[in-house]
């Protein structure tokens, strides 16, 4: 992409009513524009990423067997009468009235709409287990949004909802999303801690939150060291093997949100291995057996020829907010650092005197090949001063940037900048584009 | 994909409630389920079309040089009070209160916001032309949904805005919308004929309608069969380069909608080549100058130093709706005919008896390199009977069915069928893989 074509309305001054980094990085960045309170519009550049980020997530879906559908963000409200929230949901349901004077409401999640759809098509044991997730925008009205695309009003949630026989059945598919999230966040360049949640008046153990550390995380959370240095599972896993060993090997950890931290418990882990840090959610998996399926009437014939209600469970990714903590774990004073597996663009080419002759034969070369080696690149091919290009650069984090100018070019050299290091290497135009090519650089 | 483990939940009856053939195809090969009066889930074969059709406009617009971003769905009734349109709008603007009393609505159409977003960024000749555009979910209220995808309440629309100095600047980024769209029509095999439209108070000639020709088309249209014949411009072309002569050359053919109609000017066009058919609208392109940007004040600075109100145009393409009018124009009395680039898998394989070794090792072997070859098969790996397996990969249109059974695998033999011929052949099972992997029976 070139820059003069690209909408990039970086800014200038920090925004004053931005408190975390995170939302004043998106605003000066031009990836975001806030068109009402916890409203968002995304610019191209946050687009791109949140692109990036909806593929992973979807991507990591599909390898644990989980498949996708689609769900309208209007609902009618009869739907949530059946099941009994329709009253309980109190104001953060955003209700409305169609032309029809029929009950209608924008969407905050969709169990009830998901356990229509199954009643609807599955009868049997034979039916089972099934998987369905879908990625889709959802409002909830907050009384106070705030931290920009952390706490926003309307948001885009990837959904699983997972439909078993029993309880145990239910546990294997929960294990299936508690492993493709760690796998999930982690591709994302996030540590993501699995820590006990609540699972309210259903009890049991089968509900985690999984938080990403970070100083300006929403609440305090309590873990064991080990927890943080554990990598994820990694991707060859088998979904269809026993997947309970490393499940056991993280929750037999302690980990636990302030909500569920019990001191006393906490005090056995070693001492130098007991982190206390602030935490932000960015997924969340529970099970909760017949809680819709019981009202809603979504019942399935046994092998011994019993009806009975369906076991679910549902697993949340907050995709919109994740592109917050993902900022808030990587950044510095300059603007963003993303991983690479997000970032916008792969390599950005900054032409430093556009319109010279040299400088942009050696610039539109470089475009050519990066593009043809499927690197992406976004050139700066405008007359804003240098000094201008490097700070844009920085902040809207290009992982690589190739600096091109007349001086260099004489000596028969270009500069290459790693962003995560600040590295940087002088290299001919060749050497710098073949390195870059053959992803040289990266850190992965 | 194995269907056993997909969740496609198709009908054997014909849904008494659909009318036109694409909604009730799209109901039997389970695509979606209607949820409220026009609100549809899209199940995941459904979703996986609704994505390749998507993905086809959005090549087309980036190809273009159309910059992508995405504005929420729910706006605030201020902006549209800036406009003039929150009290012109009608029962079809749905109006949501927030839990602070302030008047939201959810978007039908973003005229307002980007023209927000233009003017909140761009105040010089030297930001133009800009190209923005979006594909996000938009809501009318209508007031009798029907014909499914067709015409419903919550749909998917790609709309794209133009900014430029003034109106022969306009023109050009009409005429590349206007190319752009030929091509995206052309790639999911729709002829789609542009037809002069009503530019309402404003006047001028820069208003088109994109129409397929189809018997269950919504109206009447009127047009030179030369344009139904003429191909599309093709995606090499030069988008920076003068695309007049291509616009006039289909401009210059007589063809307008019902509404438009001049039978007069009609009557002209030599008796063998009038054409009057049915058509379902797919797309709009409009030309508005300073529509909304003089109520909503963006302004440029042109060279000059004056500040003038800048020129737009807007650019519809119903994305869901497309589905509609692709299942129109290619099925038969089995089901869907998918043109390839927008089949939800691009080959069927037919386990004649699931459970018999020889049959499943040869459906597992050419799973395995059908999947290699980027081929997508959808296995039919139940244990249904080979009727059904039959109707059911020709109801939902897979391109090519690789039928696989213990009686031809005796004699080495499995039979390949192309969906849109209906012709077969006879192959040894490597020969028809080889063959699938070649795309040596692609029409294209």
């Amino acid at each position: 992409m070139r820059l003069s074509r690209f909408f990039l309305p970086v800014l200038k001054e920090t925004p004053s009513d931005a408190q975390i980094v995170s939302h004043q990085l998106m605003l000066r960045a031009g990836m975001i524009r806030q068109q009402s309170a916890g409203i968002y519009s995304w610019l191209p550049l946050g687009l791109k990423v949140l692109k990036k980020v909806e593929q992973i997530v979807r991507e990591e879906q599909n390898r644990a067997g989980a498949v996708e559908l689609l769900m309208p963000t209007i609902q009618s409200a009869d739907l949530w009468r059946e099941s009994g929230r329709y009253d309980d949901y109190g104001a953060e349901m955003l209700r409305i009235t169609d032309r029809h004077e029929r009950d209608m409401l924008f969407g905050p999640t969709n169990e009830e709409m998901i356990t229509e759809i199954f009643r609807s098509y599955c009868r049997s044991y034979k039916d089972l287990p099934k998987l369905l997730y879908h990625i889709q925008w959802k409002f909830r009205d907050e009384i106070r949004p705030r931290f920009g695309v952390m706490r926003g009003r309307e948001f885009l949630m990837k959904d699983t909802y997972s439909f078993d026989l029993d309880e145990e059945a239910a546990r294997r598919s929960y294990n299936k999303m508690f492993i493709a999230y760690l796998n999930t966040f982690s591709r994302m360049g996030l540590k993501a801690v699995p820590m006990k949640a609540d699972t309210g008046p259903i009890g049991g153990d089968l509900s985690h939150e999984f938080i990403v550390l970070a100083e300006t995380g929403e609440s305090e959370v309590f873990c064991h060291a080990d927890l943080v240095d554990m990598g994820a599972p990694g991707t060859d896993i088998d979904f269809d093997g026993d997947l309970q060993p490393l499940v056991d090997q993280r929750t037999a950890l302690y980990a636990a949100t302030d909500e569920m931290h019990e001191p006393d418990v906490f005090a056995r882990v070693p001492e130098d291995r007991r982190l206390t840090a602030r935490g932000i959610e960015v997924g969340h998996i529970f099970y909760f057996g017949t809680k819709y399926s019981d009202p809603m009437k979504a019942l399935v014939t046994h092998p011994d020829g019993k009806e009975r209600a369906v076991h679910m469970g549902s697993y949340g990714v907050g995709v919109s907010r994740l592109l917050g903590a993902i900022i808030e774990a990587h950044h510095d004073e300059k603007g963003c650092i993303w991983p690479e597996e997000v970032a916008p663009f792969g390599v950005g080419i900054l032409n430093l005197r556009a319109g010279d002759g040299e400088a942009d034969a050696a610039c539109e070369d470089a475009y050519g090949k990066l593009t043809a080696a499927g690197l992406d690149p976004l050139y700066d091919d405008t007359s804003e001063r240098p000094g201008g290009k490097f700070a844009t650069a920085d902040l809207i984090g290009l992982p690589y940037q190739l600096v091109i100018g007349p001086r260099g070019l004489k000596e028969g050299k270009v500069e290459l900048k790693v962003r995560r290091t600040g590295e940087t290497h002088e290299l001919s135009p060749e050497d710098a584009v073949n390195r870059l090519a053959e992803r040289a650089f990266a850190d992965g």
